[in-house]
């Protein structure tokens, strides 16, 4: 079966790049410099259940991802997690966190409600990403 | 500087065993089956902050635990993060997740309170997970 990504992704997010072997997005979150990598594996939902190749692949795209992030203004911490529990298509967030954030300490999932971005923010950031990771 | 494990999370786990890279801990929290990762690698509180070669060890031994707790009775989903906001020493979380536990479909970060082990549950899946993962 072909890939296809999860409709609930789609909606949430926008697309950015389609990295090497992740659909890279960024949800319509404000709040946080959120990333979203979708290994391009139909109907795999665990990350350890991917070939060991891919595991490192998928581990050199958070980090390129996370090097672009914590660029960003005032961010201080980098947050990776697979969960999965309400989406089971595989897929990683990569996102910036900093101590004055919405959120902060806690995680971002479930947490509150997201505050979607106006049109020229979104379109720079995911522009910003999109040179950063594919050039 | 040699390394030191930080001491929340001394305080708050079991030991399991000393993996090529990482201390292998059990959270005791026995609403979840709940292992974390600590690479010996002093000073790092990012996962893309490791040489990627490191990256890579600490995804196979993520790969190796998620393989033994998705195997405990009950289990399945795996939730796996990196997120550092409170105790900043690089760790990672792989813990075993099902629809009807405490939490579900929530993350577990700060959710509810912690509740202990009885000391034989601990010393079982202490010794399941040791097993398992050195021999």
């Amino acid at each position: 079966m072909s890939f296809e990504l999860h409709p609930q992704l789609a909606r949430d997010t926008f697309p950015v790049a389609s990295l090497a072997l992740s659909e890279l997005l960024l949800m319509n979150d404000a709040r946080f410099p959120w990333c979203i990598l979708v290994p391009r594996a139909a109907d795999i939902s665990e990350w350890h259940h991917l070939p060991a190749d891919l595991q490192g692949t998928v581990m050199a795209e958070i980090s390129a991802v996370s090097n672009v992030l914590e660029r960003l203004p005032g961010i201080t911490k980098l947050n990776v997690g697979a969960l999965g529990n309400r989406v089971p298509q595989l897929h990683i967030h990569v996102l910036g966190r900093h101590p004055e954030d919405a959120a902060w300490p806690d995680p971002v999932w479930g947490f509150g409600t997201p505050e979607a971005y106006s049109t020229d923010a979104a379109a720079q950031l995911t522009e910003r990403l999109r040179t950063a990771l594919t050039n």
